[in-house]
């Protein structure tokens, strides 16, 4: 197989599972035989990329073949009944350990399925293994490159999720976002990602923080669909919420009448070349007839613009106040087993005040109340999904401050993530030879529509290559 | 010391210590003879109560040396330095086991404190043990008795902690609640006790389900607030709540005007001894000058009252699907280390589909306008906080069906956790010499409030001894 060098959206052929079932039925291919051919180009590409920290072919195999004999008899449990999956290594499964990316958890094996997880094997799927992450869902790294360039991180938390799909490993994989944890890796890897509304899958056993998610990566927007609503049919939302709504098959490709374009805070300091593609990719919407309203258009989407304008200091205050009982708990128990980068953010979070974490709360709600009023404007709004191609990482330098966001800046995240809105990314960008995504964002509980918008730009609107 | 044989709320003195403060600081009284005046008690009443799953005297006791050397150096941390207190076997302890009332975590110990925990700790309360709990928070029983009548049940789940104060073993506990289990069991044992607004003190790790909150057990109102407050000071309410809001000391009495009697599903069973009790009480509050408003009194306090009247099944459906996962897990990797009870809950829970789940948000979604719309009418909601006295209680009998509540019935008790009100209970009621708990319940956020009318009623309103 070819290892891409660089990132072409016109020649790169992301792998897929959809279009497979039908193989499947007719015994032209089987799930055994798609796993097998999955495991190949684990074998190829995982010693640079580094996606996985624990692997289970054996166990992949025995349901890969308990598959094959359901299509074989016409009894599929799900139409996902056969795909090989990562699971990143946040969520518990009851046959492989759950590490986290953090020392102090070396060789924890709970023996438990996340809900999530487990509602994937109800609908049949191959638990391949466990993917890295960022020490904790944090910004401390794994060991994980970027799929297209080994000297660039592939994004975090989900960093070994995006870098499997975008390796061609797995056909999806199941990430976690708090801040940018999903959307952005997946932008970085050249994957499709749905960050769901906050609450759309349930987390199970791992509650987090008030904004976290579980979301699929995916290497087409059909297999991102359909492995989310099969976990939700059977697994539900989080703790008191309806969960993910949407249709039991992907969402038909759906045309925008109009879009918000939302600069975020992370405008003013774009690379010049992500900034031309992005805007080469709005006037490919405006030929298309998509009609594009940005900040200066209307006064309701400058107060957003402004609401979400502090939106990694919002994101950081809530999120660091409420890990900071259990890292405070690991710290005393591990001293050695936490990262520096980890003990940073407990400090910080340990000099805010009760007060300081409802300010947080009341900008984030604010901001919610911002977003809701611009829901007549337009379908939804339009994004960069990072601020330019994944940045170069090779690892702090000792004796030198730590590097601030080794996995990237979440700028173009924390909107969604504090809006608790549904986001999907698109790989349409190419900037230097490396993927940027794009990402559509909805009101709450507007995932299957955002769904349907990101497959309708997937299928009508040429994507960008730039230097 | 005299051990009750019968409740009289005008003879029984509960453990107080916010009245303590004066002694420690003029050193006519420590922390530490205080703390071993409570292992008195213990020593003398635990053999048949069984309060306490786990007890630590050691710690306990250097906690209190600490203390007694900062109130002699004039520097307590908060007004409940040195305050002995139980802690609800669900929540973790760095310094305790923790094994929820259940086989399957038997010598489970994860050397971590609860948020909550910490937080006492670092107001210097003295962390005395921790305090029996049904299993998981359920209706399986611990082996608790009630103080006033070991034949007995103590309530549950948060058996232990209300047995603790309820023979003045500690002068407070925390307890939890999902439906019923702080307030019946507070009910039962003569305690005051407060199940916040949801959200309001910090859960920590023990995220449970989305209608559960940590809550305080006392003998005193103002031991109950100040316990809240100055955990809610330090480490907030749940992730992406405000958390408690209210004064740093205990609110003052305040006399409603008006009070809505609630009359729930629990009404037509009540017992004739509870029943005129309780009407003997409103006849009171009504010579006191407290105007009271019933079901047929406006259409709204109807339609609340209808919008609760499947409070238990509504509660009962939310909570088993949301622990479903949880349960399932303990159970294949324990399958003899869970009760027969839990494991009829969790079939019942498998047997749910998500429509199920959503059709009981929706109904506890719809209850909480239906409340919401009654906050002009009134100051608060007055009814029972329990049907009756304790139920008698000597455990299951082999080759019997299950016997359904044997920790008592939730009937009164699900409104306010459906609503995610703030609830008091005062032990302002003696039925055939057992107490009978009174439960004022307020607006979301309304506790200071609640907790002010609360110490009017202790205050103002004689109570109610009936055969």
């Amino acid at each position: 197989m070819i290892v891409p060098k660089r990132y072409d959206p016109r020649e790169f052929t992301a792998l897929t599972f959809h279009d497979a079932a039908t193989t499947f039925r007719d015994g032209s291919d089987t799930p055994r035989a798609y796993l097998e051919r999955c495991l190949e180009t684990i074998a190829e590409r995982e010693p640079v990329v580094r996606a996985f920290v624990t692997l289970n072919p054996a166990g992949a195999r025995e349901a890969a073949d308990a598959s094959t004999a359901r299509w074989k008899a016409g009894r599929p449990l799900s139409p996902i009944d056969g795909l090989p999956i990562g699971i990143k290594d946040l969520l518990e499964t009851k046959d492989m350990p759950t590490e986290m990316g953090c020392e102090a958890y070396r060789g924890n094996f709970p023996k438990r399925d996340n809900a999530a997880v487990w509602a994937l094997r109800q609908a049949g799927a191959v638990i391949l293994g466990k993917t890295v992450t960022a020490e904790l869902g944090g910004a401390h790294p794994g060991p994980t490159t970027n799929p297209f360039d080994p000297a660039r991180t592939a994004g975090g938390s989900s960093s070994g999720s995006a870098a499997a799909v975008g390796a061609r490993m797995a056909p999806a994989a199941i990430g976690t976002q708090v801040g940018g944890s999903i959307i952005r890796p997946a932008a970085y890897c050249g994957n499709v990602a749905l960050k769901p509304t906050q609450g759309g899958i349930n987390r199970g056993e791992r509650q987090a923080t008030s904004m976290s998610t579980h979301g699929v990566h995916a290497g087409s927007i059909e297999d991102m669909w359909q492995v989310a609503i099969e976990i939700v049919r059977r697994a539900g939302g989080d703790r008191g919420c309806a969960g993910l709504f949407g249709p039991s098959t992907p969402p038909p490709a759906t045309k925008p009448e109009r879009l918000i374009v939302l600069e975020t805070e992370g405008w003013a300091s774009l690379d010049a070349g992500s900034r031309s593609a992005f805007e080469a990719l709005l006037e490919q919407l405006r030929r298309a007839g998509v009609t594009l309203l940005r900040r200066g258009d209307h006064p309701w989407i400058e107060a957003l613009e402004q609401a979400v304008g502090n939106g990694r200091a919002v994101c950081n205050a809530i999120t660091s106040w409420e890990n900071r009982w259990g890292i405070r708990n690991l710290v005393d128990q591990h001293p050695d087993g936490v990262s520096a980068r980890a003990k940073a953010t407990l400090a910080k979070a340990e000099a805010m005040s009760l007060d300081d974490y409802r300010a947080a709360l009341m900008e984030r709600g604010a901001a919610q109340l911002r977003h809701a009023a611009v829901a007549p404007l337009a379908d939804a709004m339009i994004s960069l999904a990072c601020p330019g191609p994944a940045p170069l990482w090779s690892g702090d330098v000792p004796g030198q401050p730590l590097v601030p966001r080794p996995t990237g800046d979440f700028v173009f995240n924390a909107p969604s993530s504090m809006l608790f809105a549904p986001a999907v990314t698109t790989p349409l960008l190419s900037v230097g030879g490396m993927p940027v995504g794009v990402q559509l964002v909805g009101q709450q509980h507007d995932d299957a529509r955002v769904t349907g918008m990101a497959r309708w730009m997937l299928g009508a609107v040429p994507p960008i290559v730039a230097a």
